[in-house]
């Protein structure tokens, strides 16, 4: 049997929202230390984890490991029922075919529960291997989405290039071309969601996929803060980490230069 | 000769937004008790009533009995004309063939008069026979708005049972299942536009096409509360009460159980 | 070599919004003493006239004269990636092929550059009469808006008559008919923002394309204050004036009486 109670229910809404336009379906294994996810995006390109740990939440119990296989697109649709101030609980018994979404309002006089089909989802748990990243950006959150948003008007490959002087993302395509260049910015009167840090051990360029980043940051409403790393030749790494709770990581594999 | 003043404008254009998605015209049968309409949807499967009693106008004045045939869509049309703050006169000579509507700002310095072409339009007076409902519920109106928005994602037909322990909506559909349960609340720290008054004289549950339902709910910005009247076999009422003004009333008969 | 820096990056931002569904390209006429254009519609019905004086810049320089031909379309789009409080600084060699945009946040830890290539665009420099308008209407801005989006409701034509009790907008279509009339008001009562004042030498009925109308008002966000300046068979023209700045002026052609 397993049920995980969460008081901020707006959080799964949220998780819910940065996964499921980049991957339809997907197994949650749900073991007594936690929630962990793992899965590539449709076109084997990307790849999304997510972590909850078990103490993250108001109660959890698991007493064997569940893999439950959902449909994300499915889970959003009745994740909106949820009030953003609603509790969730998360139930499914073993060998269970469903999974039972309960919504409780804080004065307990309106209660929903949903069950959502579980589905038999083929499972590649890749291995992702420990990288000494020669590059780490935190950024706000905000200001990364938007400069992928922005950037995208130009075209559809971005450099992101790390350098002493800043991170520099540029783009180029039929319109023009465009640079938008971020500095380290740590002063005591910057509130710290605004900060911004660059730890370098050697300079990094690489390009991506605007296109994907652009699904990384539909994770931008979990933190105030987001953290890249990068180094050559190995995926970009980008982690919004929710204090207390865990994690969702994107990879991303840098393009060869000559596709570019 | 037919004139009506009213000086809150915007709840014309409420009203006129509660039907037109679900009545395309209309008779506004004037008389000097007031403005009636009673119209069926297209598919006749559900009916809407309108009352606007002469004394919740600000003016009313109304010579003999007039039958105003309505396209509701061009009225709707030409109320988005209307301030929200704004005076409404409407106005129609006798052997009318156009319906005028003035708008008046509050300091006078801008006038607006639309005129709008009647149609004849058949009208089909069904009596509704009064019936001894079974079961009462008033609810916050935004909540049965939700509700039935929520719950069409599983599915396009809601049971509703009235019980001793509260109301519960249910629906399933091919993703799933859900309820949603609303308790009575009326205790003295609610809000009473918050309230939940549930009064049953036996237990009832019927099934409604979610469709209708989500029509009815367009009422929501005229009223903070909503009641639901049912009866086995008879159709559910839906009012939408405008204190000293009128009613917006929606009649939805029960699905038959073979065809949920 | 041109330079021309303003702190308020977002007024370029409206400025662009406010011409580019009407003129698609079109040349930035750079010199000395500021900026200006001329274009007409792609239908040669309608034209625009930008100036943007030199001094309400913060820093302006163009040590000879340059014509800048601009995608409206794709300026617009470089723009969105400035902030609304990004100081812009537009930049142009002598025998350029792009123009380039450079948005500097307030603390100057982000700083962004685009360059836009340039375009070769037939030019037609239409000298504009000067003309000794009838009719003079300065009025809100938004009130105009508003009242040529509502129009456009019943039907293509506006008539604007300029008589002594006020302007009327009136417009006839299959639905109905409708006037809107505004009286001048200047009472100390009324913020300056809100009055309406109408000078006449003599009465003035003119109909135009209430189409174009509404392409005009796209500059609403610039100015509080639209002027209207109206004469028996000359073109009505319609400014937005930018305080320090300039002004972006509108001429419409009107409508023949046949063709209405």
């Amino acid at each position: 049997m397993f049920e995980a109670r969460l008081t901020a229910g707006s959080m799964l809404k949220k998780i819910t929202d940065a996964m499921k336009d980049l991957v339809t379906e997907a197994n949650f294994d749900c073991s007594s230390t936690g929630i962990s996810l793992q899965a590539m995006d449709s076109s084997h390109v990307s790849l999304v984890a997510l972590l909850l740990r078990a103490d993250g939440f108001d109660h959890f119990r698991c007493d064997r490991n569940l893999q439950l296989g959902i449909n994300l697109g499915s889970m959003a649709k009745v994740l909106k029922c949820c009030n953003n101030d609603d509790i969730v609980t998360l139930k499914a018994d073993d060998n269970a075919d469903a999974m039972t979404f309960m919504f409780e309002n804080q004065t307990q006089d309106r209660i929903s529960d949903f069950e959502l089909k579980l589905m038999d989802i083929d499972s590649e748990h890749l291995g992702i291997p420990d990288t000494d990243y020669k590059a780490m950006i935190s950024m706000p959150a905000g200001e990364f989405q938007r400069i992928c948003r922005d950037l995208q008007i130009l075209g559809d490959t971005v450099t992101i290039a790390v350098g002493k002087d800043g991170v520099k993302f540029s783009v180029s395509g039929e319109m023009g071309s465009g640079n938008m260049t971020i500095r380290q910015n740590t002063s005591v009167d910057t509130k710290e969601e605004e900060q911004v840090t660059i730890e370098m051990e050697e300079p990094v360029t690489l390009n991506f996929a605007l296109r994907y980043l652009n699904f990384f940051t539909k994770a931008t409403p979990l933190s105030g803060t987001v953290c890249l790393q990068l180094s050559k030749d190995v995926p970009l790494v980008v982690e919004y980490a929710m204090p207390d709770l865990g994690h969702v990581r994107y990879y991303l594999a840098p393009k060869i230069e000559d596709e570019a």
